[in-house]
């Protein structure tokens, strides 16, 4: 399975409450999450707001396009939109561009 | 699983060198990595240098704790440290300051 690994970069003044937002991630976004193939997802946000999201998935593409195309996405990237910068008029989703994977080590 | 996410700079300069020397990590050090408990772990490369590790394990300084005891990893990391910025006195490993994990779907 590919993994997907991107950066975003939270406002600074509004990390606490990106992450008590996350704490609550409507059951309906996870649920549409789930259904467009994003396995294994997970975000991690740094003391300065940069956000790293990990994910494993068989199309990137493809996943990220059938989450497009749900209503409960749209809705959710609007809501995300204002927490972050440097993603000029781009939504949050779209501006996932994905970093080289250069090295990987299953270990199981 | 516990999830690892940690970052690390490598210098603008070496990034191809760095690259490459991840195409062919010794096959003994992938084996010690695994004994050691690392699963599912991946580097990923911005182009800026900036590098990103994701990694699952049961107790992450455990886990680095056991690879750190492997005479393997010392190899590894003294020939590693000059790819680095920022990190001070400190090897490679000793520098992965896991990320907060904010957010995870398993999505399976």
């Amino acid at each position: 399975m590919p993994r997907i690994c991107f950066v975003l970069q939270v406002k600074p003044d509004r990390i606490d409450e990106y992450r008590e937002r996350h704490r609550h991630v409507w059951s309906e976004m996870r649920r549409a999450l789930s259904e467009a193939g994003w396995q294994n997802y997970s975000l991690f946000l740094r003391p300065d707001g940069m956000l790293i999201g990990y994910l494993e998935c068989e199309d990137f593409e493809a996943c990220r396009a059938a989450m497009a195309a749900t209503e409960v996405n749209a809705r959710w990237q609007t809501e995300m939109s204002e927490f972050f910068t440097g993603n000029g008029d781009s939504a949050p989703d779209a501006a996932m561009q994905p970093i080289e994977e250069i090295f990987h080590l299953d270990g199981r």
